[in-house]
C-alpha cells in the first residue's frame, strides 16, 4: 500500500466541507491533515460537529495558504467564490494540487463570470482548470493540478442532457431545466427561508430564469453540442436536506420514442460507475441516491407531442459536491474513480 | 338569515371529504346533514377522525343515493371516478344539486375520457356539467345542477396559463407543465410510496408525460386559445402533505418582458378574490396558501431566451379540491364566492 | 351586533403574532387596528407576510405605547420578556386592557422570576395579572385588565396534571414532565439549530431539568395541590412546525386503574369546549389539534408498576399562544370563550 | 486476508434487512451469498430496491432453511417473531451461526415471552441465545452460535441505565422510559398511521405502559441491578425515518450531581467504540448518529429535585438493528467489533 495522500479541506465547517470529512475518513488512500474554518479555528472538529465526535482528532485551523505546502499534498477547497481564487492560486503556486468547489474557475469566459459573480479576485488561473465532472472531462483530469468541480445543479442538468446534445438530437430553441434542490445545497446560511418553520411543507422557486448556474450549464451544453444552447433554468427549494431532482425538457430534432430516448442515455453512460440509467418506466428518486455518489437518470418522450423529458436525481452534497470532488481527485491521481465512494445509499 | 342548505358529503372519509367537513362546519349557510363512507358506516365522524372530535355529531353512513333526496339539498361528491357517475346521475334525477370532484363529468369528449379512465359507467350526463373552476366558468354556474370541480393539477396549470392563451400570447408547440404535489392529492392510499419512510426526504416523478389530468388541461387550454394546445405534463410527488407548485413554460408568440408577463396575469385576475398575482420578483410558495383557498401566481420571462415561466401554488385539498367545490357551490347558489372560504392560510 | 373591539397586536411579526392576526381576522367581534413590529415598521402586513396578502391592509408600525390609547381597546402583547413589562404597564396606566404572552407577569414570586429571567424591568404590576389558562382561572378573568397568558409548555403540562393534584391523587416526589415541542414555539430565531438542514429528521433535548417554564408549572401545580410540587421538566425540540406533545408521569397516592385515571380527567374537564379527553385506549396526537385551540388529553396507569401517565397535545401557536390569548380575551369580555376559536383542526 | 464469511440475510426486503445489505456490502470480511424475501423471490435485489441498483447482483430467493447450509456460514435473521424461531432452529441444527433480530430468543423467561408474543413456535433453543448488546454481553459472544440482537428501544434504554443499576445508584420504584422512535422501527408496514400524510408534523404515543419491549428492558435491568427493576415504558412515534431518542428518569439512591451522573456513564463506557458520552451540558441528537452505529449518551441531575435524567440517541436501523447484528457477528468471530461499522454519521 502506498503512503496516503495528505489532504486539506478548506472551509471544512460548511455542509460540503463536512461531507468531505465524512468521505475522506473512509477513503483508503487519503489522510485528513488539515481542516480549516475561520469561525471554528481552534476547536476540535469532533467537538464542533457532534456527528464526527470520536472520529476526527484534529482541530479546525484558520486558513493561511502559505502554511499548507509541506503539510498537505492536495487541497479540497469549499470556500465561497471570491474567497477561493486567491487561496487556490497561492496553493497552486506552491505546488499543491487543488480541487475547487467554488465558481471561480469553472467558466471559460471571464465576461460571463463577471456578469454573474462580479469582478474576479485573482484571474491568473481563470480558464485553466478542468471542469469537474469526470463523466465529461476525465481525459483532462489525470495529472491536472486544478480541477473546478461542477456545481450541484449543473451536474444534475448536464448528465441527462449532454448525450442528446452530443448526438445532435436537440432541436434549436431553449432547453428547459426545472430543478428542485434540498436545502443543504445553499450551505449553512442563517436566513429566514432556510428555517425549519419556513421550509417544512413548503416549496418555492427562486432566481427564476436568472440563476448563476445557468452559465456553467450553457458552457458545457455548447461544448457538447458544438453550438450555442440556450437554457431556461428555474431552481426551486425543497423541504429536503439532501438531493436534487432535475427535469430537462426539449424538443428533439427528429422524432424519438421513449425507448430511443432511454437508449441514448444508457449507451452514453454505459461504463460509468456512478451514473445509473433506470429501467424503462422507472423515474429516479432522491431516496435511491441519498448519501451516495450516484446520479440516477431516466428519459421519456411525450407520445402525443414529442417533447423529451430527461430526469436526474443526485445527492447535492455527494455527487453534487464532496463526492464529485473526491471522484475528480481519484481521476487526477489515476486511481479508480470509485475509491472511497462506492457506498450504498442510505435508504430508507 | 335564510335557512341553511343541507349538504351531503359523499366519500367523506377520504382527504378531500374530510377537508369538506372542515369547511362546511364553518360555512355560515351550510349544514352538514349526511356524511357517507362505506368503510366507516355507523361510526361517528368525530370518533373515526380525531381532529373532528366534538365538532361533528352525525355518524358516517353507507351511500344509498335514493335515501338522500328530502334529507339534503346538495351533494358534494368525493367518490372515485367510475363510482361517482351512477351516484351523481341518480341524485340529479332526484333533483339534488351536485358538485362532483371525480373525473366522470369534467371532460367534453367521451373518447378522451375512455382513453384515460376506461368505459364510462353512466354517461347520460356526460358533457353536461360545468367545468368547475369558477374563475373560468362562473357564468355557467349560477343555477347549474351539476358542476364537475376541476382536479388539483389542472387548476394549478390553468390559472397561470389561460390568460396567456386567451391573449394569443402562446406560440405553437407544446406547453411544458412541471407540477409538484403534496401527497394528500393521492388520497389516503395504502401504497409503499406514500409511507413516511419512503416519501420523507424524497421526490419522484410519476406518470411522466402520461398522466390523466393532461386531458382536462388540454381541453380547457384549447377553449381558452381557440385552437388545440399540446401540453407535456410531468407530475412529481413531494414530501409535503398539502400543496401543489406548478411551473408552466412556453415560448411567447411575441417577445414579452417579465413586467409584461406579470401584467397579463394581474389584469386577467384583477377581480378574483382567491387568485393573488404576486408583486414583481416574488415567487409563490406552498406555505403562503396552506389551508386556504388561494392560488398564488407569478410570471417571469427569461431575458436571454424569451421563455415565459408562469408559476402557481395552491393547497390541493382546498383550491384543488374541497375549497373549489364550495366556491362552485357558492357560485351555483348566487352567493358571494368567498362565503366560508376567506380564511387566512396557516403559516407557519 | 355591537361595535367590534379594536385590537393592537404588539410584536405582530413573530410567529405568535402572526397567528393572532390569523385569528383576529376571523373573530366576529374583533377588529385589527394596529400591528407593531420594529423591524417591519412601514411595511404593509400582507407584503411582509405573503400568507396574509390581500387579507390585511394596515402596515406594521413601531410600538409607541402612548400612541395606542384612543386607537385601540385592547392590546395583545407578544413582546419578549423584559420588553413587554414597560409597554404593558404603560398601556394599563392608559386604561388599555392587555393580554400579555411574555413571562413578565405570569409568576407570583419575584425571586423566582428573577432567578430565571434576570431583574424585572418594570415590576409595578408584577403579581397582579391573572394567570392565563381559562380552564384554571376563568373566574378571575371577567373584567380583568391584565391577563398573562400561560406559555405553551405549562399549558400542556397543567391541563393533564392539575385534576390529579386537585383530587389529591399525586404521591409526594417529583412529577416528571417530558415535553416535545415543534420549532415555532421558539419563535422566528435565526440560530443554527432551527435550520431545516439541522432539525429535519432530528430530535434533541435542551435546558434539561433547567428550563424557565418549570417555574410556571410548579406555581400552578402548587396552587392546585395546596402544597409544593416538584417538577422535573425536560423539553425536546421536534422536527415539526406546530405542536407540543407532553407526557406527565407520577406515582399515585392511591392505586389507580387506567379507567380511574381517565375518569379523573374526563370529570374535571367535562364542560370545557377546548379540552377533549379521548376515549379509553386512544393517545392524543399533534395532527388532531393542528391549527386549532384544542388540547387533547389521555391518561393511563401502568398495570404492573402503578405509574400514572397523562398525555397532552396542543398546537403551541394556538392553545399554547395566540388561541389561548383570544380565549382569555373572550373571558375578560364575558363573551363565549369559543368566539373566533372553534375551527376544525387542519388534518391531514 | 482470510476468505470472507458467506452471509445470508433472511427477510432482506424489510428495512432492517436492507440496512444489513448496505452494511454487508462494505464489510471487508463478509460476502453476501443469499438474500431471502418471500414477496420478492426471483427479483434481483437491485431491481426491487433502486438504492441498491448496480451494487447487488443476486436475486431475492424464498427462504428454505435446508438449502442454506453449505452455501452460507452465517445467517442474519430479520424475520418476524414466530416466523424466526423455526428457521433459526433449523439453521442452528445444520451448524449455521445465527444472529437473530426477532424477539424469539431474547428473553429468558418463557412465560414472559408468551405473555407478550403468544405461544412460542419452537422453544427448543429458547433461553440459550446470548442477549445481543455487545456492550453488555460480549464476553459470551465469542464463538457463540446464536445471538439474539436486542431491539431498538431496549438498546436505547439500557445503555444509559445499566451503569447506574450496576453501581447501585437507582432507588427502588419504577424507572420511567419515555422513548421516541422514527417510523422505520416499525418496518415497512402498510397502515394508515405510517402514511406520510398522517405522520408528517405528527407525534403520538402508542402501547402506553404496555409495549412488548418492556420485557427485555426489565430482564436486562434486573440482571444489571441484581434485583427486579420496574420500568414504565412509553413509546412514541416521530415524524422521522431513522432514530430513537430515549429519556430515562429515576430517583437516585443517593444524591448525584450532573457531573456525578455523567461520570457514571463515562466511566462505564470508557472503552466502547460505539458509545459516546457527550461533554457536560450537551444533549444527544438523532442527527449526530444518523446512519451510524453510534449510541450517544448524556446524563443530568435535576438540581432542585434530584431526579436523574439519562438521555440516549441511536439510529434504530443501525445500532438498533442491522449495525448491532453486525457488531454481534464481529464479536462472535473474534474480530474487531468496529469492522465494517465505523462510518461517520450522515450529517446533515
Amino acid at each position: 500500500m502506498n503512503a496516503a495522500l495528505r489532504v486539506a479541506v478548506l472551509g471544512a465547517s460548511g455542509y460540503a466541507g463536512l461531507e468531505l470529512l465524512r468521505i475522506v475518513l473512509r477513503h483508503p488512500r487519503l489522510e485528513l491533515a488539515v481542516a480549516t474554518s475561520e469561525q471554528r479555528a481552534g476547536t476540535p472538529v469532533g467537538e464542533a460537529f457532534p456527528s464526527l465526535r470520536g472520529l476526527v482528532s484534529i482541530p479546525f485551523e484558520a486558513l493561511v495558504p502559505e502554511r499548507l505546502p509541506g503539510r498537505v499534498d492536495v487541497a479540497l477547497c469549499c470556500l465561497h467564490h471570491g474567497t477561493a481564487a486567491p487561496a487556490v492560486t497561492a496553493l497552486r503556486d506552491a505546488g499543491v494540487a487543488v480541487v475547487d468547489l467554488s465558481a471561480d474557475f469553472r467558466l471559460r469566459d471571464l465576461a460571463a463570470y463577471e456578469r454573474w459573480y462580479g469582478p474576479h479576485k485573482e484571474p491568473r488561473l481563470f480558464g485553466r482548470a478542468v471542469f469537474g465532472v469526470p463523466e465529461l472531462h476525465r481525459g483532462a483530469m489525470r495529472g491536472a493540478g486544478l480541477v473546478a468541480a461542477a456545481g450541484c445543479y449543473p451536474t444534475s442538468a448536464l448528465l441527462p442532457l449532454v448525450p442528446f446534445l452530443r448526438a445532435g438530437l436537440v432541436a434549436p430553441g431553449p432547453v428547459i431545466v426545472d430543478a428542485k434542490s434540498g436545502v443543504s445545497g445553499a450551505g449553512r446560511k442563517l436566513e429566514d427561508r432556510y428555517l425549519f418553520a419556513e421550509l417544512d411543507g413548503n416549496v418555492q422557486a427562486y432566481g427564476v430564469a436568472n440563476h448563476r448556474h445557468v452559465a456553467e450549464i450553457e458552457q458545457e451544453a455548447a461544448l457538447a453540442a458544438g453550438r450555442a444552447v440556450g437554457v431556461t433554468f428555474v431552481p426551486q427549494l425543497l423541504p429536503v436536506i439532501r438531493g436534487i431532482a432535475t427535469s430537462v425538457y426539449f424538443q428533439p430534432s427528429a422524432p424519438l420514442s421513449t425507448a430511443d430516448a432511454r437508449a441514448v442515455l444508457a449507451e452514453a453512460w454505459r461504463d460509468e460507475p456512478f451514473v445509473r440509467v433506470l429501467p424503462a418506466g422507472e423515474a429516479p428518486s432522491l431516496a435511491a441516491v441519498r448519501g451516495s455518489n450516484f446520479c440516477d437518470l431516466a428519459a421519456f418522450a411525450d407520445a402525443r407531442h414529442g417533447t423529451v423529458v430527461a430526469l436526474a436525481t443526485l445527492d447535492n452534497l455527494v455527487k453534487g459536491a464532496a463526492g464529485q470532488m473526491i471522484q475528480c481527485l481519484n481521476a487526477m491521481q489515476g486511481w479508480p474513480e470509485t475509491l472511497g465512494l462506492l457506498e450504498a445509499p442510505l435508504a430508507p
